[in-house]
């Protein structure tokens, strides 16, 4: 927890920039057990979807936190990429989302595949409250106060006729596969682009044709066959 | 699992292209579990410390598998980093090792720092057996036979100054930190190149300059914090 997030129903006032707050939750637990701050020190804080800044202790009980905080930064530039990602499954899924959410993007499609267990989109892991677990705690460790967008696309190709087409118009569009093509995925991206991730066992050849058909181009990282978790992180950090 | 891994006791003779051979094991499990093959299908497997290739299933019980394998393919290219990190909590090693080995990294130096805690030395997933169990998850992953040397450095200073200088003579060296430096980690890396990554928190101001002292380069990703897994995954995807 690199920042304490502020909630923006904790906040009096979205265009305030000083303002005193308690926290009695997981956030004071936090700073009581890993920052032990005495009064007087400063920590770092972001409000959700507003500025960074400072927070100064000014009360410290066994039971909650004072904090008189101070907000007038921006939060970091986002990624230029947009995540099309085939559903993991959920333990890697929480991983994955908090990974991609601390290398800024800030739209990600969990997207159907053929070689997705239709289970996974029954975990409760896809519901609201659990995505912004993930997210606040990706956004906590990176320092940023934007949070991703997360749409949940249970039909494959509806959703690439339909909407990636439209999506991907005038931007560079890389579908990262393990086979079939020479083509290197691109060293550094500074463009808006769309990055699709297929999953486990990679996507079937019919939706590598689809994806192909409304523009996106097919690139490898190699022969190395990594996992979902991995590639996200290799690829999104490519364009940091 | 991508590559079901043969172990070098397992196979008559290093130099033989052919064998038969038996698993009733992990391997077993997975293959009946998860591949459900049929007699006469292929798998691929791999010899550790050798070759890749297929195996034919011969025979398939509700106990083992007999394989008939042929061993005719190079393992891919290893990645052209030695990696020096920073000793990360149990939990995060695991899953740190088992990337880095995705990654093909053939050589990682886990290092003591001031912000390592000193209980982390004592974690039992550094035992020999324990760190094999990552990394031939990680080789069975990615496709490789070649596994990492992992050596454990307890003693920061001593391992800088009497070894880590040696190593990094003649080939580039980066520490990436979050702070101090406007030098950003390079976007691509093909010639052999050492990268130090430090524990949750960053290497201290004088453990820096002690890297720097032996001729590291400090190069930043820009602003946000990232775990420690996910700076590996970008950092060594640099270099694939």
């Amino acid at each position: 927890m690199n920042i304490i997030l502020i909630y923006p129903h904790e906040w009096p006032d979205p265009d305030l920039e000083e303002a005193e707050l308690t926290l009695s939750d997981r956030r004071f637990d936090y700073i009581r057990n890993f920052h032990k701050p005495a009064v007087g020190d400063f920590l770092r804080v972001g409000l959700l979807n507003g500025r960074l800044g400072n927070a100064q202790v000014l009360k410290l009980t066994h039971k909650q936190v004072c904090l008189k905080a101070r907000l007038h930064l921006a939060p970091p530039p986002p990624s230029p990429a947009t995540l099309v990602l085939a559903l993991p499954r959920p333990k890697v899924l929480r991983r994955t989302l908090q990974a991609a959410t601390t290398l800024g993007v800030k739209t990600i499609y969990l997207i159907n595949s053929y070689r997705v267990e239709k289970s996974f989109w029954q975990t409760p892991f896809l519901k609201k409250h659990s995505l912004e677990e993930q997210i606040h705690l990706g956004l906590e460790q990176c320092q940023d106060t934007i949070p991703p967008e997360i749409h949940l696309k249970p039909r494959f190709k509806p959703f690439v006729e339909d909407e990636l087409k439209d999506i991907v118009t005038n931007q560079q569009a890389i579908v990262a596969h393990p086979k079939n093509t020479d083509i290197p995925f691109p060293d550094r991206i500074q463009e808006p682009c769309c990055i699709a991730i297929g999953p486990e066992g990679g996507f079937i050849p019919y939706e590598i044709d689809l994806l192909e058909s409304i523009g996106f181009k097919t690139c490898t990282l190699g022969n190395r066959i990594l996992k979902v978790e991995t590639a996200v992180s290799v690829l999104l950090g490519r364009c940091l």
